[in-house]
């Protein structure tokens, strides 16, 4: 679909209301959570009332965050309170804002603002540019539209969206605008060496455990070009997703596969690829589905017979 | 000591001469090689006459970069040619090119471009600007002032010597000025996701291995707030010294050490600290030295009295 991007619009929304509800998608991730904090303290600063409701609260890993914002989990109770106007950032549709929606009128007038090629275009206004590398960069470009100062706190919130949405400048989303609005957050105070040594250098002893031992027991299939890696423990860790990287990094390596086990005895298996690889045509043939580069199925059965079918039919499609 | 930055002296010593040297330090990391051949890009464009030696030639990790440029490796023997005019780049001093001192004259005239506080300030030209992330900033800059035009090759060059001279964005070295730097690069043609998965996600197998092993038999004392990795393999890996991050990286651990296995039987030992604790202190106690924050020593002896030993006195110093 055709999406809109012209700021004014968004603008005269925030200016012409006093109160919002600022929402974002379920599990949410780092632009999810440093754009709507970062939207909250341009709220701050045009004096508007609002509240951000994120499902599940403020994941442990961003306590480092400065914290005179407080965020509301819908799943703790009824706050006793609707609001009439939203602003829904970093969310393809509506429902993307799970019990959330619970603080909503039950016709709510929306702003949505947000990047994802697929964003459905709900909602009264929506602001929707897919060229940008995260939410958290158009609200920076919003507010330098909007004539509002950003401070440091809010710098802090929008470097840490971008950082986190490029992969610490490691995806294609990372552009010359990309840079140039780090640089300008830098300049409004934002510290990026405090901000990645929080991030992605202080990991759980679980997660490092988790690493170590799957690291252990990679094991590579067609010459190298296929790592599979398994980590069996029934033991919830934070992140764990983001272990197959490793497998994936590996020189050579060109498809990777992470098995879990999950409470209720199925296995969860984690796909990915390099290159030409669509991994999301694998994922199918178990009932799974994602993206051509990253996908996923859940499996039960015998362990041994996963990995020997996975391995043939990964295999079969990279030689 | 007051360093020199000018670039108009430096430019006029390019512009002047028209047979260069081009030579790095010893044990070239990205920035020393980014910076060569960004530097060499430019002669190209002056159409000035140019070898570029590194001793030990270009790392195999490296082999990604585009290969128009032959690098010299002084160790494979004498080329027959020696030089008048040297540019030695990210060197403190003048004996840190190693052997590369071969090619050069044995009163050679110097143009010194570096960006490390202790640069003793050798060489004819001295260029040395301690606020830059890199040597490559550098060189973007004085290609700007010189009014080179920067092509894909020299911007690729350019923007991974920055990046990882800034641990990719994240030390204190990251400015808003490496950031708008990085933007005008990726304007240029350097494509930070090709650049990005060639230099952190492309690991040898052995370092994996490596990786699993000495995670997986992490030790931690004094409530987690001491990490100490090992790794007693007689195998040589690549990079094996980047290991330790991952254990300074755990939640609460305050500092780390890692102990590796010489072949000659002795431990090599590296230590790490996050905040005030000053390793090269500790280093010092056995004859070793470094950094307030990196630092190391060599150590023969029992293994076990080494670990306890030294978790006794950094322990001592961390409570």
């Amino acid at each position: 679909m055709k999406h809109q991007t012209d700021f004014k619009i968004a603008a005269d929304f925030i200016s012409s209301n006093d109160v919002f509800l600022v929402t974002t998608h379920q599990a949410p991730d780092g632009d999810a959570i440093g754009c709507s904090l970062g939207f909250a303290e341009m709220l701050k600063v045009l004096r508007k009332e609002f509240c951000i409701s994120i499902e599940g609260g403020l994941p442990e890993k961003y306590d480092f965050l400065p914290d005179n914002i407080e965020i509301i989990d819908p799943l703790q109770g009824d706050i006793g309170r609707k609001f009439t106007h939203l602003a829904v950032l970093d969310a393809g549709s509506y429902n993307r804002i799970g019990q959330s929606i619970k603080l909503a009128d039950d016709n709510p007038i929306i702003l949505n603002i947000d990047h994802h090629p697929s964003n459905d275009g709900f909602g009264e206004v929506s602001y929707v540019d897919c060229e940008a590398s995260s939410v958290s960069e158009i609200i920076f470009h919003l507010a330098e539209y909007m004539k509002i100062p950003v401070g440091k706190d809010m710098a802090s919130y929008l470097y840490m969206g971008i950082m986190t949405d490029t992969g610490r400048f490691r995806f294609s989303n990372t552009t010359s605008k990309t840079f140039r609005t780090c640089a300008e957050l830098l300049e409004c105070g934002a510290d990026p060496a405090y901000i990645t040594e929080h991030i992605y250098f202080d990991l759980p002893r679980s997660y490092i455990e988790a690493l170590g031992k799957s690291l252990y027991n990679l094991e590579y299939y067609g010459n190298g070009l296929f790592a599979l890696m398994e980590y069996l423990e029934d033991k919830e860790i934070e992140d764990a997703e983001g272990l197959i990287d490793y497998a994936l990094g590996v020189r050579g390596v060109r498809a990777a596969a992470f098995i879990r086990l999950l409470k209720d005895g199925r296995f969860k298996v984690s796909l990915r690829a390099r290159d030409s690889l669509d991994v999301s045509k694998i994922a199918e043939t178990y009932d799974g589905g994602g993206h051509t580069k990253a996908a996923g199925f859940r499996f039960r059965g015998s362990l041994s017979e996963l990995k020997t079918n996975l391995t043939e039919t990964i295999l079969a499609r990279l030689e």
